[in-house]
């Protein structure tokens, strides 16, 4: 990727050009500690949520759940994953399903859409991280037959899945699980993001995300995939996990490619956690919208980033769509790739 | 404003486009309380900072910060106002004045930036809210005159000023205060919504922010200015404070004009205060870029954006750009109109 000059003078700060996000983001060390003193301040575990017994998402409490989807293996009462309802849903399914009015200026809509949660353990005290590859890998096709699913009404125009780990990282159950929200729209930084892509898709010929590696920042890689920090990382300690072959949409995953996702995400958890002090943290799969134009494939590429939580965002972030980043890429990466896991 | 059908079912939720960041937020009443139980949960003064004895920032202290860049009133040991450097600035005014490159597609810059900090009292205990009119209007002149200065540089495209009050909105130290960064390049955000706002005038021969009057989401108004909840807020009681007359600068301001303008906001602080129990918040003033088009300022127009700290942001607002708000504005204003101060 030509974003070459990477040459930097450890104190001064450095102003880098995302060119998936089509954003800028400060890189400012000076005001901070040394990357590798970097720790979180509050542990993901410190959580106020119901312990196991009143846990509606442990196995047995099922019936104080919004209903269940569908659960992995199908059809019993020893389930590994459920993909139930959110009780509390962001948008409605009782809503009649839109007409598409493709092309339509209009400014509201009625609030219909899905929004599920994936519980990806029965066991209250079981994280993420503890699966096994292959478990992980069947939590990642849960999400693709469920993107299946959704993608089969033309109302849907993404599936936006993200996962909050850790109260400060918007939490607000503990026992380990994900969300998916599937929306009547093309969301902003969707947009943003393949108006980028296609631009230098147009300039180039060649797929951003397929140019993206770098040496001095990758942290690992596995049969299909690569983890590296990226070369403008809005965060520090921001980790994208990105498929080596061209794969404009996530749920074409097939399960012996979930299994080495699983494997590599697992690596890159453990990782965070360990250098990190457990931090509360997110990660979004980044894919490409539904029924969209057969263009778009040649220049999207699904990746998932992963976003430790260590400093809040405030004023001048919100404002501006700046970020400001205290860890170099490079140094964050290069502390990643010798955390033994 | 063309914003239209706002009719609305209470608990369903509803989908509405800011047509001034041009980003969609999702209105879901019924995951949250009643509007009017809304509250913030830590209030904004439990704060771990330093007291008054060895807060930099209070009066008699003026040797523990960076240095001085003005007072006010000038030369005064009894200043009301000190702007000074930032201790730990997130650009460095060191680095070299970079030559002005437009139209460089270049994805790497030079951290050069100026980032100020305004004490806006010497007295510790004192908020900006506590200021009588008149005081509040002197912290806005401040601002004003520090952005014509630093406006004399080619290579600074944009100033933003943001206020973080309390720990969880980002304040890192307790004594009332506010920050300005000015940037060699525009801001995603400030693009943005130059470019949505260009649409808009482009489409009515109109400003859209001339426009944006609407009875419901009314709160207050004064001799120049008017505050409202906007259409699509994308925060639970967020609020503009926006000037009746047309004005891309908020520069541009008078003493005149910022003691009425300092009238307003310590009301609307006042409101948020007392309804939502003494939230920490953050406010940044949206203007137009410097060195800017001449044609920009038809379509331009400054305000100020109040957002209480009340809910966190997760995995989807980072990964979508799509907010999701559990109080429609019309709620939102209606409360506040009503709140006593």
């Amino acid at each position: 990727m030509s974003s070459s000059s990477t040459s930097k003078n450890q104190n001064s700060p450095q102003l880098r050009k995302d060119i998936i996000f089509n954003r800028w983001v400060i890189f400012s060390p000076a005001r901070s500690k040394r990357p590798s003193d970097f720790k979180s301040k509050s542990s993901s575990s410190s959580s106020s949520n119901p312990t196991g017994v009143r846990c509606p998402f442990c196995i047995g409490n099922e019936h104080q759940c919004a209903p269940e989807i569908f659960r992995v293996p199908d059809n019993n009462p020893n389930w590994k994953i459920r993909v139930i309802e959110n009780l509390y849903p962001a948008l409605s399914r009782e809503l009649a399903d839109p007409v598409d009015e493709t092309g339509s200026a209009s400014s509201v809509l009625d609030g219909f859409g899905f929004h599920d949660v994936v519980i990806e353990t029965p066991d209250h005290d079981v994280v993420l991280s503890d699966l096994e590859r292959e478990g992980i890998g069947e939590v990642f096709v849960a999400y693709c037959d469920r993107i299946l699913e959704l993608g089969k009404r033309n109302s849907i125009k993404y599936v936006q899945v993200f996962k909050n780990h850790g109260a400060a990282a918007g939490a607000s159950m503990s026992h380990s699980h994900s969300q998916m929200i599937a929306l009547p729209i093309i969301p902003p930084s969707v947009s943003a993001r393949l108006g980028s892509m296609k631009e230098y898709f147009d300039q180039t010929g060649k797929c951003s995300i397929c140019e993206i590696q770098q040496e001095d920042l990758l942290i690992d890689s596995s049969t299909y995939f690569f983890s590296l920090v990226p070369y403008a990382a809005s965060f520090p300690f921001e980790i994208w996990i990105v498929p080596r072959y061209h794969s404009a949409h996530f749920h074409e995953l097939d399960a012996e490619k979930a299994a080495d996702l699983g494997g590599l995400l697992k690596q890159m958890l453990r990782k965070i956690s360990l250098q990190l002090n457990d931090p509360p943290f997110n990660f979004m799969i980044h894919t490409s919208p539904l029924h969209g134009d057969e263009s778009e494939l040649a220049y999207t590429h699904w990746f998932i980033q992963i976003v430790p939580q260590l400093i809040g965002t405030a004023g001048f972030e919100l404002a501006t769509g700046c970020y400001i980043n205290p860890v170099f890429p490079e140094d964050a990466a290069k502390i990643l790739r010798e955390v033994n896991v």
